[in-house]
């Protein structure tokens, strides 16, 4: 079964509320309150410069992703993303189909690289994945990240051409 | 004559801008849209999760400054800062002075460290300022800048433990 990437629609906001609720609430990978509200976590993953996309498998929506420029101005050629996936997702590679789409997508609309502001160092699974889609880290931030269960974690700076 | 720096009000918002403008219309430092209007610059500048202070030298406001955190949840303990002096301060040690102060107020209000997410690597004054005051690059982002004259360059994530 194939998974299908698209633009999010209003009628996503449902399902795209239900995979960012449990990862924000445990507040252990997104620098993101971990009581946000609904509303303002479909804006910020939605709204202003970010442009939303989901992963659907069989027409149930399993995964989304934002791309936006990481800065204004003439920074704006350098965009960001956040991903996430359900908890029902695990294994069924929408994360790797997210991340490939999100890299061409950002290419198509005029970016010339990729970067990521805040991986955990301690996601190592995370950032070897990056790794191996062409992503260095050029940056590390000490102690940036107050995990609920680690304390202090670096966080990296990652970032790919594209 | 000694520089007095204190918490923004509304009735300094003209004094902000009239520092402001300039610095973004060149779009030669900030990642900020050069043509970006006055109400957006200033609630970019003072508002949502901005502290915004003013430097006054003989009643005059010349130099303005913000604090905000870098992150949201927990990342919020790092903190951003943006600096802005005006064309007839230069020289009166106002910069100086407004990162003086905000190590302290950075420090006041619980912050564990200061964070600056995109110096032009090109700025090397600023760069020296900033080591001189402790801070440390922690990363590097290749051509992170399209510079008006001197075309893309890196931009450097500086740091320093409060």
């Amino acid at each position: 079964m194939d998974t299908i990437i698209r633009k999010s629609e209003k009628k996503d906001r449902a399902a795209i509320w239900a995979i960012l609720k449990p990862i924000f609430r445990t507040g252990e990978t997104y620098a993101v309150d971990a009581d946000i509200s609904k509303v303002d976590a479909l804006v910020f993953w939605c709204d202003g410069n970010h442009v939303a996309f989901v992963a659907e498998l069989a027409g149930r929506i399993l995964g989304t992703y934002y791309i936006c420029p990481n800065q204004g101005g003439n920074g704006g050629h350098i965009c960001n993303c956040g991903f996430a996936t359900h908890d029902a997702a695990q294994g069924k590679g929408i994360a790797r189909a997210m991340l490939e789409h999100s890299l061409s997508a950002a290419t198509d609309m005029g970016f010339r690289a990729m970067q990521f502001n805040f991986v955990l160092a301690s996601n190592t699974r995370a950032v070897k994945i990056w790794e191996r889609y062409g992503f260095a880290v050029i940056g590390q931030i000490p102690d940036a990240f107050n995990h609920p269960k680690d304390g202090y974690v670096d966080a990296l700076v990652m970032h790919k051409r594209l």
